[in-house]
C-alpha cells in the first residue's frame, strides 16, 4: 500500500507544481504545429497533464529564419544547452545525428523525451530504450510509427494481455496514393508518381517511399512493439512498388483484389518474419478501403481477434497531435507519479438536446404526380430555411414510373403518385422535424414514407 | 527530480515484489476467458506487468456450477471477503448491484479495479471515478466501451493533446448484423432479428439492442471520454432501429448509402450533443465497411483529423483481451510507480528470412495457346508441392481471346498466346520462388508476366 501513498502524495504535490519546461528540437512542418498547439490548447493541456507545459526554447539551425507560430525569442541554435534545462524534450528534427546525441543528453540530464523520428528508432531504438530505462525517464514515440494513428499505446498496453499473431500495415501514404491513382485512373507508375509529386504527396526524389525504405523502418518498429523483440532494420525484407505495372493493378481488380504496399510482421512458432512488399489484398478486407494518403494497421491477436487502426499517417498537424499526446503522458507521469490517467471529468460542458444537433435529412415522400408539386415541396423547405442538396424522383413503391412532379408534362391523372427522395443540407434537427411536419400537411403529399438522418458526409 | 527518484526506487522494489493478488468477480462468458488467459499467458503477463498475476479467487453465485478453465477451489460466494484480500479486482459480473458496491469496497480497501460493466459506468461512472481518485488507485474500463477495440487509451491518452470534435460509432454488433442482413438479403427487420436470434447474435428479448439502449450507454461513456465531461445516460437521445424498413435500406443503397445505428457525440461551441439513432452513411465512408458483428468508432479531431478504430465489440475472448490489457496496466502502475510502459524488448525471438514466410502467390503467365499447357504448368507447381487455388484464363495483353491452353480445341496456331492467372494456396516464399523459376523454364511458357503475393485472405 506504500506505492499508493507515494502516488497520492505525489499527486498532491503535483497540484502545486510549477510549470514543466518543454524544449522543442526542430521547427519544421511538425515542430511548428507542436509549438502552435502548445499555445492554442494551453489550458486543456495543463488540465490533462496536471501542470502547465511551458515552451522554453526551440532549437533550429538558423534563428534568422522566421517560423510560423513560434515566438522568435524562443529560437536558439544551442540545442545542447536547451535540453539541459528542460523537463520534457520533443525531438522532431529527424535524421540520425544530432537527434540521437541530443536525446541521449536529454535522457542523461533527467528529462523525459518524445520523438517522432522513425529512422532513428529503426536504426538505434534499443540504445534509446536502454538509456531511458537506466535513467528512469519516459521515452515516447507514438508519432514515429503511423503519424496521428494511436498505435503504440494500443499495441503495448491495451493488448498487453493478449498475443499478437500478425500485423499488416498500409503505412506509407505516398505509395498508397500512387497505387490508388493507378487503380482509379489507369495511370502507369511513372505517371502516378509524377502526379503525386505535382500535388506535394511525393518528394522530388521519391526513392524512400517507392522503394519501401520508409515502410521498412515502420515495419521494424511495429514488429518490435508487437512481439517485444529487437528487429534490426537490415533484417527487414524490402521490396518497393517500382515493379508494379498498370496491368498488375488492372488484373488485381479483375480478380477481386487491390494492390497495396504492405508492412508485414508475423509471429510463428519458428520465429518472427518482418517484410515489406506489394501484395494483392481482397477487396473485402478492411485494408482495401484505405485510400489516398490514409494509413491503417490491421492487427490479428489471439484473443482480441481482428483489429484495425486507421488515420492520417503523416502531415504536420496529425503528427503534432500524436507528439502532444505523448507529451501529456510524460508530463502526467512526472506530476502524478504512479497514477493512471487523471480523472476525466474536469470539464462541465452543457449537454444539448437532440433537437439542437446539426444534421442532414433524407426524406422520402409519396406525392401526387402532377406539375407543380416539387415547387410546393421546395417552398415548404425554404420557409423553414432548410436547403435542398438533391432531389430524386422515382417510381412509387407500387412500381409505377412517375415524372410529372419534377418535370411538368401534359395530361394529369389525379390518382397517380410519384416518389420523391429529398436530401437536405445541414440544419438543426428541430428545423428539420418542423419541415417534415409541414410537408406532411401539404395537399400534394400523400405520405411521408421515411425520414432518416445522414451522417458522415 | 524527486518524482523520478521515487519512480526509480519503486521500480527497483518492483523487481523483488511478490505476486499481485487478482480477484475475479463473475465467471460468465468473459470471466472464464479471463481466468483461462491468466493461466495460459502467465509468463508473458508477468513479464509485461513486472510481477506475477495470481488469481486468488473467483466470486460466483453458486460454487457448485463448474466453470470452464477455472479451478473449482478458487470459486467462492464471499465476494466481499474476496475483494478485501486482492491487489487487483476484475469485475465482469455486469448489472448495477452488487457490482457497484463491490467495486467501491475494493477501491476503499486500496485495490486497483478493472471493469467491463458499461451499464454501471453509464449509470454511475462519476461515483466510481471519484472514489478511485480519492483512494489514489486505478480504475480501468477499456472493455466497457467497445469490447476488444482499444479506445479508452487512444482517446484519453493519445489524443490528450488534441481536441476531439465528433465521435461516430457503430457500437452494437446485433443491430449492425441485422441491418447488414436487411441490406444484403433483402430481409425485413423482423426476419433479420429472428435470424440473428437463431444464430445467437441477438437475445431472446432483443430490446436492449434494437431499441438502442446498449448503444446509448456506450455513447454516454464515449462522450464523457472524448469531451472530459459528465454525460448522464438519461440525457442521451435514443432511437432504435425498429422503425427502419426494408424499403429504407433498399433506398439507402440506391442513393449511395448504408443504414447504420450510430452512437454520436459532438462538441460545438454551444455544448455537447450525444445521441443514438439510425442514419444513412455514404458507402465511401470508412464506417460503411463495418459489417456483421464488428464494431468501429470513427473520431474527428482538430489536429489528428479522421481516425477509426475497428474490431470485435463483444464476445468472451475479445472482451477478456481488453480486460487483461487493463489488468497489466494497473499491475504495472503498482509495481513500477510512475514509470511508463516497461522496456519492450524482453523477448529475443529469432528473425526469419523472407523466404521462410508462408504466403500465397498470384502468378500471371503468357503461355502458348495449345492443348496440354495447363497440365504442364500444373505439373510444375505440383512438383514443388505448391497447390493451386484457382486458374483463370484470359485474352493476352495484346487482346486476342485464347482458350485452348485450358480447354483443348481443334487446330493449333503455334504463335497464339494465352494468359494464365494462377492463384496458389499457402506455401513458403522460397517454394513459390522456386516454382516460378521452374515455370519460366517451361517451353510452353513464353513469359512470366507478374508475380505478386496475396495477403489478408
Amino acid at each position: 500500500m506504500e506505492a499508493r501513498e507515494r502516488a497520492r502524495r505525489s499527486a498532491q504535490q503535483g497540484a502545486a507544481d510549477p510549470a514543466l519546461r518543454v524544449a522543442l528540437l526542430g521547427a519544421g512542418v511538425v515542430g511548428s504545429q507542436v509549438a502552435r498547439l502548445l499555445t492554442s490548447q494551453r489550458d486543456d493541456l495543463a488540465a490533462r497533464a496536471g501542470a502547465a507545459l511551458e515552451l522554453v526554447g526551440v532549437a533550429v539551425r538558423d534563428v534568422s529564419v522566421p517560423r510560423d507560430g513560434v515566438d522568435p525569442a524562443l529560437l536558439t541554435t544551442d540545442a545542447e544547452g536547451l535540453v539541459e534545462r528542460a523537463d520534457l524534450v520533443v525531438e522532431v528534427m529527424g535524421g540520425i545525428e544530432p537527434a540521437r546525441s541530443l536525446l541521449l543528453r536529454a535522457i542523461a540530464a533527467g528529462a523525459s523525451v518524445v520523438t517522432a523520428n522513425k529512422a532513428l528508432l529503426a536504426e538505434d531504438g534499443p540504445t534509446l530504450y536502454a538509456a531511458a530505462d537506466d535513467a528512469g525517464v519516459d521515452l515516447y514515440f507514438e508519432a514515429a510509427v503511423a503519424g496521428a494513428i494511436p498505435l503504440v499505446r494500443p499495441v503495448r498496453e491495451s493488448l498487453a494481455g493478449d498475443r499478437i499473431r500478425r500485423v499488416l500495415g498500409v503505412v506509407n501514404g505516398t505509395t498508397n496514393y500512387v497505387l490508388d491513382q493507378m487503380a482509379t485512373e489507369g495511370l502507369d507508375l511513372d505517371q502516378a508518381v509524377k502526379q503525386a509529386q505535382a500535388l506535394g504527396y511525393a518528394e522530388a526524389d521519391p526513392t524512400a517511399d517507392v522503394e519501401g525504405f520508409d515502410a521498412a523502418a515502420k515495419a521494424a518498429i511495429l514488429a518490435s512493439l508487437a512481439f517485444h523483440t529487437r528487429v534490426p532494420l537490415e533484417q527487414v525484407h524490402r521490396e518497393g512498388i517500382t515493379a508494379v505495372t498498370a496491368d498488375d493493378v488492372a488484373w488485381a481488380a479483375r480478380t477481386g483484389h487491390v494492390v497495396k504496399l504492405l508492412a508485414i510482421a508475423e509471429s510463428t512458432d519458428a520465429g518472427v518474419s518482418v517484410r515489406v512488399h506489394p501484395a494483392l489484398v481482397p477487396t473485402s478486407h478492411p485494408l482495401a478501403g484505405v485510400h489516398g494518403a490514409f494509413n491503417a494497421v490491421f492487427v490479428e491477436a489471439e484473443a482480441a481477434g481482428e483489429l484495425m487502426f486507421y488515420g492520417r499517417g503523416a502531415g504536420g498537424a496529425p503528427t503534432a497531435s500524436a507528439v502532444l499526446g505523448d507529451l501529456v503522458s510524460a508530463a502526467r507521469h512526472r506530476v502524478l507519479g504512479g497514477r493512471g490517467p487523471v480523472e476525466s471529468s474536469y470539464a462541465d460542458l452543457p449537454l444539448l438536446p437532440a433537437s439542437a444537433a446539426l444534421t442532414r435529412y433524407q426524406v422520402r415522400l409519396d406525392v401526387a404526380d402532377r406539375p407543380g408539386v416539387l415547387a410546393q415541396v421546395a417552398h415548404a423547405l425554404a420557409e423553414h430555411e432548410v436547403s435542398i442538396e438533391a432531389v430524386r424522383q422515382a417510381p412509387t413503391a407500387s412500381g409505377g414510373a412517375a415524372s410529372r412532379a419534377v418535370a411538368p408534362a401534359s395530361g394529369t391523372d389525379p390518382l397517380a403518385l410519384a416518389h420523391l427522395v429529398i436530401t437536405t443540407h445541414e440544419a438543426t434537427d428541430a428545423a428539420l422535424a418542423a419541415t417534415v411536419a409541414a410537408l406532411a400537411e401539404l395537399d400534394s403529399v400523400t405520405r411521408v414514407v421515411s425520414v432518416l438522418r445522414v451522417e458522415g458526409a
